[in-house]
């Protein structure tokens, strides 16, 4: 049992990282929760909350990126009940000009289980310096 | 019930950041869940995961650290089952040197309940950019 539930998270997860590197919206829709209290934080930037809010700003990174790959390393995830959270680092390739560049991000994703779905309610993510 | 859980989540999150601004590494102890499975990201570093691990970062703080106060806003608890998610603005005054500093992290807190209390087992804070 617990062991099926961390593999439907990891997918889940999984999941997340190829909408976020398919930067096409729809594919982020189906990873969500549409719900008021999904947040979102990416690196630096404030806290959204509210679907439509997080919604927006996927958007606005999608419309502003060329290409982005991720590899995720140190990742865990972890059940307990209807929730899941998953820390891992994300190992990114980026290209919005000609030279490509790498980021270290360290995030923190949470999963609810809704109806027989694990889907995003929020995600944290960070640079790692140095 | 949950009117209830979210108080006690919101009272745990307070005792953390009291145990922030003590700078005393013994009621940190109490704050946190002590087991493998706990992690932390501070603003800028790598994670650390299991409770020593996790402790040996706050000490580290805590000794490099003259006086730091907060003021929390844009507070969000979230309570289901036994897991619970605190996300929060950090509005921090820290005194390393003479001069006062300002600054604005985002948190994501995960709290667990084991036994009666409200363990915290996931930190992560990042830097508000501007």
């Amino acid at each position: 049992m617990i062991e099926q539930r961390i593999e439907e998270v990891t997918r889940a997860n999984q999941a997340f990282y190829e909408a976020f590197e398919s930067l096409d919206i729809a594919k982020m829709d189906t990873v969500w929760a549409h719900l008021e209290y999904v947040t979102c934080v990416h690196p630096g930037w404030t806290l959204r909350s509210d679907w439509p809010n997080v919604r927006d700003s996927w958007v606005l990174i999608f419309n502003n990126t060329f290409s982005m790959k991720f590899e995720l390393t140190e990742v865990m995830v972890q059940v307990a009940g209807d929730m899941a959270w998953v820390i891992c680092v994300e190992n990114i390739t980026t290209q919005q000009s000609e030279e490509p560049q790498q980021a270290r991000v360290l995030a923190t994703n949470l999963f609810e289980r809704i109806g027989d779905e694990w889907l995003m309610i929020h995600h944290h993510g960070s640079a790692v310096m140095g």
